[in-house]
C-alpha cells in the first residue's frame, strides 16, 4: 500500500488521538505528531520532484544512493540502502538506463551481479535535484530559531537512542 | 512501491547526508533525523503488530479510523482520512468483513455508498491493540525524560507550522 502524495499534507494524525484515554497518551500524542511532520514534509518534497523536476521520490532516493557511491552498486546493495522494498528498483534502473541517467553492466569480480552506475549526465541532473531538495527543506524549517534547529536535533538524537535501546530489548 | 518493515529499524538515513556540502545542511541533517526516528519507530510498530496479533499496520490503522467513528465511514471517508491510497482499502475491507470484525451495509442516506462499521468483537480486538500500541510507544520513547517529551511535543508543533507556512507559500 503506497503512501499517499500531496492530499496528505493537510491531514493531521494527531487526530487519530483524540479518544485515547490510556497511561501514555503524552508519549503517543508524541509519536503522533512526529508523524504528521514527517507525512507532511514527505509529501511536500514527493510533490515539488514532481512538479519541477517531474520525478518520483523512489528515483530521486535511488539517484541519491548511487551519488553517493560513485563506485556503483549492485541490485542487491540498493536494496538494502534504500527505504523501500526492492519489488520496483529493477523497473526503476530499467527507467533510468533508458533515459541515460545510469548504466548496467556486469561486475568485474561477481560475473552474475551487475554493477548500477550514475552516467555524468545522471550526476548532473541529480546535483541540480540536491541542490533544490536541500532548499525546500531550508525552507520547510525556515521558523525554526538556529537553537530550536540544534535542540530538536539533540532531542531527536535522544528519540532515535531510546527507541533503538526498546528495539533491542523486545 | 512499500516501505519495508522491519529490516529498515537499523538503517539510518542520516548516512544519505554525509556527502552534502551546500548552505542548509543543518536542516537536512534534521529532515534525515526525523526521518530515521519517524521510520524506525514505525517499523518496530509493525513488526511487532504482526508478532503479537498477526496483523498489519494498514489493517490497525483502519480500526482505529473506525474505532473513532462509531456511526461508520463510507469507503470514501476512510480514503481520505488513512495515511495510505485507496487501492488496497476495498481489500482490507473484505477481509476485514469476513473476520466477523467489521459490518458493511448500504448508506440510509445514500444507497450507493456502503457503510463501515466496527462489530463488537472487532472494537473489542481493536482496544487490545490499541492498548498494547500504547505500551510500545511509551517503551520507544522511555529514555526521554519528562521535559524532554514535552520539548520535543513542542518544537515538533513548531515544524508543523514551519512546514504548513512553507507549503501554502510554494
Amino acid at each position: 500500500m503506497d503512501r499517499l502524495p500531496d492530499d496528505i499534507v493537510q491531514l493531521d494524525a494527531e487526530t487519530f488521538a483524540s479518544e485515547g484515554s490510556q497511561h501514555h497518551r503524552e508519549e503517543l500524542r508524541l509519536w503522533l505528531r512526529l508523524l504528521t511532520c514527517t507525512t507532511m514534509i514527505e509529501g511536500e518534497v514527493r510533490r515539488r520532484l514532481r512538479r519541477d523536476f517531474d520525478v518520483t521520490l523512489p528515483r530521486f532516493d535511488l539517484m541519491a544512493q548511487l551519488d553517493k557511491s560513485p563506485a556503483g552498486l549492485t541490485l542487491s546493495d540498493i536494496s538494502k540502502r534504500m527505504m523501500v522494498s526492492n519489488g520496483n528498483i529493477t523497473g526503476l534502473v530499467d527507467r533510468l538506463v533508458a533515459s541515460g541517467h545510469v548504466t548496467r553492466r556486469a561486475s568485474e569480480t561477481d560475473r552474475r551481479a551487475q554493477v548500477i552506475r550514475l552516467t555524468e549526465l545522471g550526476r548532473a541532473e541529480f546535483r541540480r535535484m540536491a541542490d533544490a531538495h536541500e532548499g525546500w527543506i531550508a525552507d520547510m524549517f525556515a521558523e525554526l530559531t538556529r537553537d530550536g534547529v540544534d535542540d530538536l536535533m539533540a532531542l531527536l538524537g535522544r528519540t532515535k537512542d531510546s527507541v533503538r535501546k526498546a528495539c533491542c530489548n523486545a
